[in-house]
């Protein structure tokens, strides 16, 4: 197998992200649906960024980065400024109020692929515009699986575009308020039953603090998330546990039927997201080893593990 | 070991409810949180009702529990109507609205224990007035384990009664809303890890659809729920759950701080409340056999094991 066999394709946002929480809060961290995905699948498998940032954009972003063996050929520097976002989340750290987006370079972002993108077999499309999914999805050249996430913003504005688009994804990656909005459903299971149907094989329902459902094959897998005893900024959960969960499935080549391997990718993707929430920004994972996240996997699964039903000594046979 | 020595004395409500929810309706069933906590838990050991109800309670109830082996000696008949309470679910059966509460002859439940109820080991307060529940171990002679639940009407209330019950209370039970509210925490770990700083040595917080968090010796354990596909009627899942988890335990003599049981009371308890919600009122429990049961808790268990995190073939080494 080549190294190129198992690489990802990701295209989504770079920005400098500047969060309050109850816990602190992290100035122009480096962020963006892109970066958090690419830290979180670098530790599994080549990736390759496409994106956009501008001319502020510092250098030593771009050495960790590279450091962490991300591509970022695809990386673009255009005039002006960064995307920068600013946010604060209440108490219960579960939503975040927007305090201020500045697209910047950004809203000028058209992906272009290059030679060794278009043919890179895994594509994660992150959260932005469907359309600019589908042009992505137009230059790609028969990806072995194409995953996206998507967001509120356009499930309201592009209903359309995105349900189209889901008719050509594999993986769909979804909050849970946002599977409920977009599927019409009331609850995490009937609204992974239903997106399902319009497409993706396998549909992951993300729940934060709740954990996740992994919808495939007809049947539901649901996990807890890791407790993590001092969450300090829950930015970039999503898009590490979709880093996380793709990551690893590239790296063992796994496909869409094999609910051994799935499964495992969703218990590497909540391991992701649970590091990522533990420092501002993506910091955590910016310096992660290997190591650290299979130790935290094996005691993430003998948490779940619960020995079979045993029976007590006849007390009351039934 | 004699049956004694595993039995369980129940002090709740025994109630007639009417329950609307978007899958149909049922009218006058047998609800209420001692007939949930007993119909799930008297699939494994003895379990003993105190309650109350009122002249209409028809006798096909009481000779329904009979036939289940509970022993309802203790249930008083006053003159006057049952408990009656009429609610109705919306389209993500989390949470009822009230229609009607008729407190009948509950409103003067005052629970006496004769010398069979005192001397039972294991002992579950649901949720009532905590002076109430306080009335009730007073009379108690030395349980070996007690537990409780309550709700947001008693800690908006009675939250010092309440705050000093639980400095006498082995086990918690408590929905996740009520556990922020009652603890002040925002989320459901430290939630659970401040209720467990009154007293409780465990504390397990209920999260419907979202599954459980059982909090023992300082640790965190987090659960799904049993994924039901037919959604009837919540009504009495908590109930149900607790006297799953309680029944488990007491019929291995499980103790506080044996881990491996806790874990197993809570699958068990979130397989019992996966039973209850697939049908109106208690019907699914009526003729529930520990075999589907024991089937089920099988099936749990292996939809919770995932593979020991399985290292792909050094295809990016780390």
């Amino acid at each position: 197998m080549s190294v190129l066999d198992n690489a990802i394709l990701v295209v989504g946002s770079v920005a400098l992200d500047t969060v309050h929480t109850p816990a602190g809060e992290g100035r122009e961290c480096l962020g963006g649906s892109a970066v958090y995905f690419s830290l979180a699948s670098s530790l599994f498998c080549p990736v390759r960024v496409v994106g956009v940032v501008g001319e502020d954009f510092p250098d030593a972003h771009r050495d960790l980065l590279r450091s962490r063996r991300i591509d970022i050929d695809g990386l673009k520097t255009l005039a002006g400024k960064t995307f920068r976002w600013t946010g604060r989340y209440g108490e219960d750290m579960a939503n975040a109020e927007t305090l201020s987006t500045d697209l910047n370079v950004f809203e000028r972002f058209k992906p272009e692929l290059d030679d060794i993108h278009r043919t890179t077999p895994y594509v994660f499309l992150a959260n932005i515009d469907p359309e600019l999914q589908f042009d992505v999805l137009a230059q790609a050249e028969r990806p072995k699986l194409v995953a996206c996430d998507t967001m509120n913003f356009w499930i309201d504005r592009k209903r359309p575009a995105l349900k189209e688009l889901l008719g050509r994804v594999d993986i769909l990656f979804v909050n849970e308020a946002e599977a409920k909005s977009l599927s019409g459903q009331s609850n995490t299971l009937s609204s992974a039953r239903a997106l399902a149907g319009w497409g993706p094989s396998v549909v992951v329902v993300k729940k934060g603090e709740d954990g996740c459902l992994l919808w495939a094959r007809g049947a539901a897998y649901p996990l807890p998330a890791f407790p993590v005893p001092r969450l300090q900024d829950p930015t970039g959960a999503g898009d590490s546990f979709a880093g996380g969960f793709l990551g690893y499935l590239a790296s063992v080549g796994g496909g869409l039927s094999d609910i051994a391997s799935l499964r495992r990718a969703a218990l590497v993707g909540s391991v992701m997201a649970s590091f990522t929430v533990e420092a501002f920004g993506s910091r955590r994972l910016e310096g992660l080893a290997l190591g650290e996240v299979r130790e935290r996997c094996d005691a993430f699964a003998r948490l779940l593990q619960v020995e079979p039903y045993a029976v007590p000594g006849a007390v009351f046979p039934n």
